[in-house]
């Protein structure tokens, strides 16, 4: 039966990530796997005020057929936004408003890559960025992370030997590594990729949830030609809704525009007008210290306990936002070993290996903080510690 | 600039239709191009008291990510519907929610689609699937419609010929024509179809829009094995939630989803969980009479006024429900040539060229008549038989 699909389809796994959350149905397992926002900090209320105030004002309108582009309020918001905190002016025009982050990711792929394409990535990237890519069979090249960003001279020879189509980057407390670039490594980037043909996603989901430390340029600043900048609400409203948005210079935007069209005609103007509406009428910059405030001290109590509970040899990074930390087990220690005895202890994380494009069996593992309280943190870390010492004995 | 582009992309020209709809701001024109269902009908108050409960019974829930698969409580409900509408027995399991059937088509393009497959569409076809197809390359093989379905000569040795990987139809009242598939029509091709590779789409926006006679058999019923069934919302409730779904059978469902994980990670839950309110609270089947009627009284009022304004020459379909009717002029003479004249009076439409995948310049042109009242039907069609007289007399 396998031949009937299409040559794309074939080897892609299914999320490997979304198989694990399953297991977390189990109330007793304390679970450090999910990328999940915390849903004690949705603004429920205020998002059910403003969605009976989208009805009550544009019912018959958010219920019918709409633009591609997407709500032209939400995207001058997301505009101005952009304006007062970073300093970008972004045209409204240049703003198309996606079904969260992961759309953007098919549409540039749609958009771009052709089979054997060269792209550049992380190492380790993000999962969704490999998996939705992957369907476009590109050549994927990793550059390796560092506590800088991309290794600079490994990032450097990939660009002048394979002039890739696309560079696809978190800078700003990346998934799953929870690093962020140096404001060097950006600018020694930046003039890599000046003048070539490559464009640089600077995917930046995370960017609003920093805990220390201070805001780092964005590509777009630099490099404006070749940037293309993805933003969402998923982690500062709600993932649930869905929005998330790319800036693209005018002549990449009337293909994008074609690719959505041809993808699903449109987002819903529903959730994009209430979300309007909520900005609107509340302080949305309140709300993100608000959560900034709460996964700020899970982290700080994350790190904590690491320090306490995890084995010499064990290596972490230190994030200064985001909501995932890094962790590295001794070299030829299997981190899918490690999860088989925490899962015994019920704790659980995701093991590196899906973070990677051509690795497997790896040392790594990624620990989210953002849906665990400070106790349970402690407790789970302290498990996932003693897991660790069992493991090293072997 | 234009070679950084995949090839895919480069050739699919932006929605004509949706250009077209941009003249229809001006309230003077009146419009027959437009596929919106009639807003008036919209359900709004019934939608705004199911968006509050869904709020305060599953506000968190619904903003925080979820399955790709779609809502369970949703996917049952259109099982149940299936059942006792169709007598059609369809598992959950086998239905995946998609962001509108749009979503659907550019699911299966990607996970059955390579490169030059053959694919069999109707002619003409609905424009939005030679949109979300082109992109995927495959080489299009178009069978005439005629007032029975797919012209069954042509069907056959297309099939025989080709091998076709895909078969895409609207069988019933079909976007452009109008047309439905007689029930020998549907028998005749099921037998062509069974016990080979291919799959056939059956595309059922308009089904439950039936205005005169009665409901076809779905090809899901003698040809279970091959059949893809696609559903929607949009005709229905409300396109504006941009809310379709998927029947597959099981191993086909496994890779369509990690095709929406890829796209998209999920349709959003909050929309979903609205339409199961909705459907639990509410009579939508009162609901769908109340558009019948409507649409129905509509689709009358446009067939008496073609009778009394169209010159001789010019044939239409008489369709038995949905929201199109489908006009033909006199050969040679061209539809964009009458869309000129037409605008000069204030009437638009859709001419036919867009709705093929290698003609132009035809004389064909799609009716809506779901968005317009009767009075202004009759004065609309009175301007565009003027126009055709003068056009013929040229």
């Amino acid at each position: 039966m396998d031949s009937i699909f299409s040559d794309r389809i074939a080897d892609v796994p299914r999320s490997f990530i979304r198989e694990i959350l399953k297991v977390t149905l189990d109330p007793t397992i304390i679970s450090f796997a999910g990328g999940l926002p915390n849903r004690a900090l949705f603004p429920v209320e205020e998002l059910k005020a403003a969605t009976a105030k989208v009805f009550d004002t544009m019912g018959r309108d958010v219920l019918q057929y709409s633009t591609s582009e997407g709500f032209a309020g939400l995207r001058e918001m997301i505009a101005r936004r952009y304006h007062e905190r970073q300093n970008l002016d972004i045209p409204v025009e240049d703003i198309l408003i996606t079904n969260g982050s992961q759309q953007g990711l098919d549409l540039m792929g749609k958009t771009f890559i052709n089979e054997g394409d060269d792209i550049v990535i992380e190492d380790p990237a993000y999962l969704g960025a490999i998996q939705a890519f992957s369907l476009y069979k590109p050549r994927f090249n990793s550059v390796l992370l560092t506590d800088e960003g991309m290794d600079i001279n490994l990032f450097k020879s990939v660009m002048s030997a394979k002039k890739p189509k696309l560079i696809y980057t978190v800078p700003n407390f990346q998934n799953p590594s929870g690093l962020s670039f140096s404001e060097r490594t950006r600018h020694e980037m930046a003039d890599i990729v000046r003048g070539t043909k490559t464009l640089l996603i600077e995917d930046d989901p995370y960017g609003d949830l920093r805990y220390s430390g201070r805001r780092k340029s964005s590509f777009k600043k630099f490099l404006p030609d070749n940037t293309i900048l993805f933003g969402t609400f998923s982690k500062t409203v709600a993932p649930g809704f869905r929005l998330g948005w790319i800036v693209a210079p005018h002549d990449i935007m009337e293909k994008l525009i074609i690719a959505k069209q041809a993808a699903d005609l449109h987002t819903t103007h529903f959730t994009q007008c209430i979300l309007w509406q909520y900005m609107q009428d509340n302080d949305i910059d309140a709300h993100i210290r608000k959560i900034k405030e709460c996964y700020g001290r899970q982290m700080q109590a994350m790190l904590s306990s690491i320090e306490k509970y995890f084995p010499a040899g064990v290596a972490h990074t230190s994030p200064e936002g985001g909501m995932f930390l890094w962790a590295a087990l001794p070299e030829n220690v299997s981190s899918r070993d490690l999860l088989d005895l925490a899962l015994k202890d019920k704790v659980i994380f995701v093991p590196g290996d899906p973070f990677y494009v051509n690795r497997r069996n790896t040392n790594t593992l990624r620990l989210n903080f953002s849906c665990t309280d400070e106790e349970t943190i402690d407790t789970g870390i302290r498990h996932l510690g003693q897991a660790m010492e069992e493991l090293l004995k072997k």
